[in-house]
């Protein structure tokens, strides 16, 4: 009978290697991984009973951590998501973790144990401390301060294109509508390109913003109404925010697109049987999927990537607020 | 060697409860969860190895088959499925399964291999002869023709409910517009109730049917639209035929409510920051997922039901277009 010593030589590697590829821990290189694969076939070797139950635990699921599938953009990412999974035989583990951090520590619990072979995180949350680069997590939306990859749409470049589309559509004074969450988001870039293009087009705005996430919608936006009579181009954090401030204002009276001006971020709406349509930045959420599980399979397999983040480029859709 | 008592000893907690942190079964809390882990680290305790393996076999994970979930009723029924899995500590495998039997087959597959526990299905396919009464099988609004345990709403009441509700609206001339399968599917009870409410009442109507799924919706609704300038009530058989229908005859000149009322089935639209408002016969998507998972949980006990199809009240909500 075959032992592990008998593969090793066999695959021209360390014993070590063997080990880490029979236990799918630590980076082994694909190449290598297929030698030692080869070798065990060669050899017929089978580990013993403790190897064997390790190496059955190698999951071929991947858990998908997200706020709340009940939201348009989040269901259209999971569609993806599942889609590009299904292509190599990989399951999705569903889990809506909003304003739960307990419940993401529970899944990167997982993640340790090998019951899932990686996540995808769209998280709010701080759960910084129990995350390194090390382990197959990719994130979306959320750029973490520790070094997670992240697969995001070109939030600054968005931001920047809705300032212009606003002066394209004659507004003159613009305003950013959002909330901020208390730990960097790759989101506020959103923000930060929209005052970028501002200052150099020499275009004059202001900044409106509440804590994450904003729980009294009403509070927020009378508040807003109130202080800003002239504001008359808004581009709103999301499409959410964008739909709510027309619900708002339209009870007062102001118009859209006549009076005021809005562009909304992501897209969510899929057909136009619903009004008003948003002109909105669209996010490229087919591919930001796909991308999102193609990373995630190369640190899977132990690959080091080339980037931290991925920016994904987006597109001006005209709706009907602009 | 330490036993499962020294670690509640330490742990200062019962027996049972170093026994749902171990098998991860019922509710802990998370502050309890951490005493009994580090009871556990502590003492070095080893759950005995058969108990183990059992363990590892019986999974704590059940798959929801879904034709997309970028749908919002789909989307929201996810969501509270999840939510009533996690209570009980049990995962949810998400699949889009739409027109693509094979996948279907595969996730009964796993379950005949005890990789998920249960099944949670709403399918369109004809799988039926690979399916059966004995196994852990709970479906949504598609009732089998074999004995599978089915949660749904009560078709047929919303069917006769909102025959009532286009009478009083003012409509004197009903449509109903649907499609259908060619399996049976509980959802055609809509059209029954409708029917039998018409009659009853003596009113004039017609069934407008396609064959499922309906690909050329130009083609369905310019059919309609010629064939039955008449009618000025419609019971459309899911809210996104409602909406549908109404664009299509917005480009007609057919004005909604004015000119003709219509009702759609399901109630998809959780805010009112797009119109119109479709008044609908909603489905309590929430009692739905939460019966269907206590049921699939009587299933994998081994459990007998009572009943084959259960039933949940729908109601009538207004919205802008009676």
């Amino acid at each position: 009978m075959s032992s592990i010593k008998d593969v090793a030589n066999l695959a021209g590697v360390a014993v070590g290697t063997v080990s880490r590829v029979i236990n799918n821990s630590g980076s082994v290189k694909p190449a290598t991984r297929k030698k030692v694969e080869k070798a065990i076939q060669e050899l017929n070797y089978i580990p013993n009973e403790v190897a064997r139950n390790f190496k059955m635990r190698k999951s071929k699921m991947v858990a998908l951590l997200l706020p709340s599938i009940w939201h348009p953009f989040f269901s259209e990412l999971a569609y993806y998501i599942e889609d590009e999974l299904d292509r190599e035989g990989f399951k999705l583990m569903l889990c809506n973790s909003g304003g739960k951090p307990e419940k993401e520590l529970y899944y990167l619990d997982m993640l340790q144990q090998n019951k899932v072979a990686g996540i995808v995180g769209i998280t709010y949350n701080d759960i910084e401390n129990d995350v390194s680069n090390d382990i197959p997590i990719v994130s979306i939306d959320r750029h973490f301060n520790k070094k997670i990859t992240c697969v995001t749409s070109d939030n600054y470049e968005g931001g920047r294109l809705a300032l212009r589309e606003l002066v394209k559509a004659g507004a003159k004074k613009m305003a950013f509508l959002g909330s901020v969450t208390s730990v960097f988001s790759e989101t506020m870039n959103r923000r930060e390109g929209f005052i970028h293009e501002a200052k150099t087009m020499g275009v004059d705005y202001v900044v409106y913003e509440k804590p994450d996430p904003v729980l009294d919608d009403d509070a927020y936006f009378d508040e807003f109404l109130d202080k800003y009579h002239d504001v008359d181009g808004i581009f709103a954090i999301t499409d959410m925010f964008a739909a709510k401030y027309i619900d708002k204002a339209g009870k007062q009276g102001i118009r859209v697109p006549e009076d005021v001006k809005v562009i909304g971020y992501d897209g969510i709406q899929d057909h136009s049987y619903f009004h008003p349509i948003l002109s909105t930045i669209r996010q490229p959420v087919e591919e930001m999927a796909r991308m999102t599980i193609r990373l995630l399979y190369k640190k899977i397999e132990g690959e080091t990537l080339d980037r931290e983040v991925y920016r994904l480029p987006v597109i001006f859709r005209r709706g009907e607020t602009t």
